[in-house]
């Protein structure tokens, strides 16, 4: 077993806080800095690599974080994971989200079986529902064919499959592999749900009800405003719905629903786009080959983070460069900049994903910590930052470090040239430009043109978004935020600053409220 | 003339420093938090509120932020800009949004006209347009009506239009006042534009090209995008696009156009959505009347905002607790938490709004100021939210003030009671026990599920999100941004900071490129 303790005990965390810092302004310049972006580079997938060139990080500083995931031991914790320890300490749980991708160990037997083949059974029983849509074997009670599903889930159930599914919509629609519109509905906000129910055709729509539990709140509010919805149009919601959920919940084997498939308690919401909570609606809207080859981009991403070397392990390695910018040059926030307008939720579900798992103050024994832990994350895509936030970026007190995201080519690949250059080079120049920027700064006599540099950035580069690359995408972000967590010390899977907020509201709905609690309530007229 | 002179050689800001710091979850507690939550809130509009009881505020406190209104002449500095003084001193320009929507003070003569009945004339040209396309008289080359508008804008020509558009369009469907659906076109990623071309029936889309210049690349190049997508159908461009620009860009007066509606140099970009900017796309969509509307909410709110009393005053009074923040209590983001899906696109505007505004280095008269300015701005709607990233906010390391907004009542009024309330009630319920549970915090044994507190929050409440209450929300934060520049002795109005992208960009795209910025261009395939 590793051996667990916390950051500032670690010599190399010592080592890299003496460590002389590097400035960013000077070695992005000139031929050292073409040599940088060159050599500070490491491959993902074919064609697709992390460059962190304009990194505050240097030879000395890479070899001291070399140090550190030696000494924390990031290889054989990650080992422990998917070998099917409890590394959810907390809740006394397994993590096995990247089971649901490949076999990177051992068999991990749990609840009396292999989970990998679990998994892989939910899989195949998913793939065998949507073959079976698509070619018309199920419909609804009228007959008709479904060409429009609509996922029912929050948090983990909605924010990554939903920026899956709108990574994927125009890549799938000009490859004939769209089967099926895809919509999401989520908030307890009443509009949310009638705004989606208002606008497609009820009587073609399959509804994917996720829930672990089965007693999800906003999740069942928002299924019995469906069932309405359906039988005031004399629909039978039980051929309009399929469940996710665990199988010992109530959904599970209820003839209320076409079908359910399961995940378990090991596959944390935040992480379980690969479960069928993103399988079930992906393969619905793509087809299950298209579900297969993202899992596989995924894959191939768990296999290279058991590299030791974190020269070739991207998501070791963005892990250590962001903890070097939280925990010793003192960055709070990180900005996540897709170029590219297909991952316009891809930051949101980051967001969930980072500040969900590592946004805590005490470690994996509870005790609390003496350093900073995960940063505020947020994002959009550029180029449309560009014309917006991007001025405190370049010019604001605090430094913000930055993930871009770029491709060489566009999903649609409709473009034209204008001015001699095409829309997606522009994206592109667009991007390098940033990092240039933001790295080397530019002098001025007028200091409000004058722009310091010094903005420490990353970027993921391939060919083009399609399946493998995302698959790979989100499982580089995924890893990168568990080897942070082991870092910190933390269980970055549980999730108990959410619960308060939920009790509150239980008592607020019984009218048990008194002091600021009961103001409120009669503020807002409940 | 009011004295524009640092924040930290002000007084008051020198005892606001030194003033007692409010524990929030001791006075938040009991009786006296009740008397808090009905004592420190004010109104902004009949039935719509901003209440601050849970901001780290007391009474000793508040005086000494009106001694910092009264010293800093927030109220004097506001007039001097209403009354047409060059606020903006960087670019030498009047700053007039609020006149498109009010005559806060004198009349303002600038380029030998009334700015005030230019800004009118303007919006009568718009409802006049919007009314012959709604009636019939404006329509395609074949006779066809105009049944869809999109908007072609980047940055603020994009993100305020479009969350406007966002919040009102359910609202507007329900009263029968949707009369086109409005889409957006921004990113110079191809696929942004083709999705949409894609997914219109063009022969019956009415654009809108929206550059003050006549010469922002990005819209340029989308411009083209769609021309190209209109001749191939064998629609003629002319017959299907309007221009919003200033009066000398060469889209004015141009035969490539319906018409062309204008704005000026007075209007940035991020304050525009008042203006023509905004006025036209949202006049197609909703009506003139339901624009008009909105703009009278704003009205009232800036006219709130010459209220000397900051207890009076909510845009300056959230101004300057936002300063307290994060001058004094060192806070560097602030997330904005709307409970109504339909201002999901609200949070990226006031991003825009306030960190292209007030992320800054440099004060007006381009000296380092050595003060934090403009904080970083993040959200997402409630309940989702509560899901994802509330985490880090409950139970993080760093402390991030928030910006609650929820309402009595939801847009479309379609709603069940289920579990003994409906989803509006549980949807306020949240955000009720949220502002408590972030500024009490719960004491427990289990250190994973003890939660700190002290966690600032504001909320504003509104009765249901409609035109006037938009309208009101809208100008609120722009003056509170506009008051902030103020203490901070910024330029709030330029935005030097998103030049040197362009420029580089530009020479990316020429090829006139060396070291690093070369290296990332061959790595991006350009």
């Amino acid at each position: 077993m590793s051996e667990w303790i916390n950051l500032d005990k670690r010599e190399a965390f010592r080592k890299l806080q003496e460590a002389e810092k590097v400035e960013l302004k000077k070695v992005m310049s000139g031929e050292n800095g073409a040599a940088r972006v060159r050599n500070y580079s490491t491959q993902m997938l074919k064609g697709m690599t992390y460059n962190y060139a304009a990194k505050c990080v240097d030879d000395q500083i890479l070899n001291i974080m070399q140090e550190l995931a030696d000494e924390a031991e990031l290889t054989e914790k990650y080992k422990e994971l998917y070998n099917g320890a409890v590394i959810n300490t907390g809740e006394k749980r397994l993590v096995l989200h990247q089971l649901c991708r490949g076999q990177l160990g051992e068999d991990v037997i749990a609840d009396g079986v292999n989970k990998r083949e679990f998994y892989l059974k939910q899989q195949e029983r998913i793939a065998d529902f949507a073959d079976k849509v698509h070619n018309g074997e199920i419909v609804n009670g009228e007959g008709k064919t479904f060409a429009h599903v609509v996922q029912i889930g929050i948090g983990g159930s909605d924010l990554g499959p939903r920026a899956i599914y709108l990574a994927l919509e125009n890549w799938a629609r000009e490859r004939g592999l769209l089967k099926m519109e895809a919509s999401f509905i989520s908030n307890v906000d009443p509009d949310d749900a009638a705004a989606v129910i208002k606008k497609i055709d009820l009587s073609r729509s399959l509804f994917v009800l996720v829930s672990k539990s089965g007693t999800t709140l906003e999740t069942l509010t928002n299924e019995t405003f469906v069932k309405r919805a359906l039988e005031e149009e004399g629909l039978d919601p039980a051929r309009h719905m399929v469940a996710v959920t665990s199988e010992t919940s109530p959904l599970a084997r209820n003839e209320g629903y076409l079908d359910a498939f399961f995940m378990d308690d090991y596959i944390g919401g935040r992480y379980s786009s690969s479960s069928a909570v993103g399988g079930c609606v992906l393969s619905l809207a793509f087809t299950p080959e298209v579900f297969n080859r993202f899992l596989e981009g995924a894959a191939a991403a768990d296999r290279l983070a058991k590299e030791k070397d974190i020269r070739n392990n991207p998501a070791m390695l963005d892990a250590l460069i962001g903890v070097y910018e939280r925990n010793v040059l003192g960055y709070e926030t990180t900005a996540v900049l897709p170029y590219s307008q297909a991952l316009s939720r891809f930051p949101a579900h980051l967001q969930q994903l980072d500040m969900e798992s590592n946004g805590k103050s005490v470690n994996r024994y509870g005790e609390k910590v003496d350093y900073v832990t995960g940063p505020v994350i947020f994002g959009e895509p550029g180029t449309n930052g560009q014309h917006s936030f991007y001025q405190l970026l370049h010019q604001g007190k605090n430094i913000i470090p930055m993930q871009f995201i770029g491709f060489r080519n566009s999903q649609i690949g409709m473009d034209l040239e204008i001015q001699g250059s095409t829309s997606q080079a522009k994206l592109s120049a667009n991007v390098a430009a940033q990092i240039v920027g933001f790295a080397c700064g530019k002098d001025d006599e007028n200091p409000n043109k004058y722009f310091e540099g010094n903005r420490p950035s990353s970027i993921i580069v391939a060919d083009i978004l399609d399946p493998e690359v995302l698959g790979a995408l989100l499982a580089h972000f995924e890893n990168k935020v568990m080897f942070q967590g082991f870092l910190w010390n933390l269980n970055s899977f549980d999730q108990e600053g959410v619960q308060l907020g939920k009790v509150l509201a239980k008592r607020v709905l019984a009218h048990d409220t008194e002091g600021a609690l009961k103001e409120y309530s009669e503020l807002l007229n409940i």
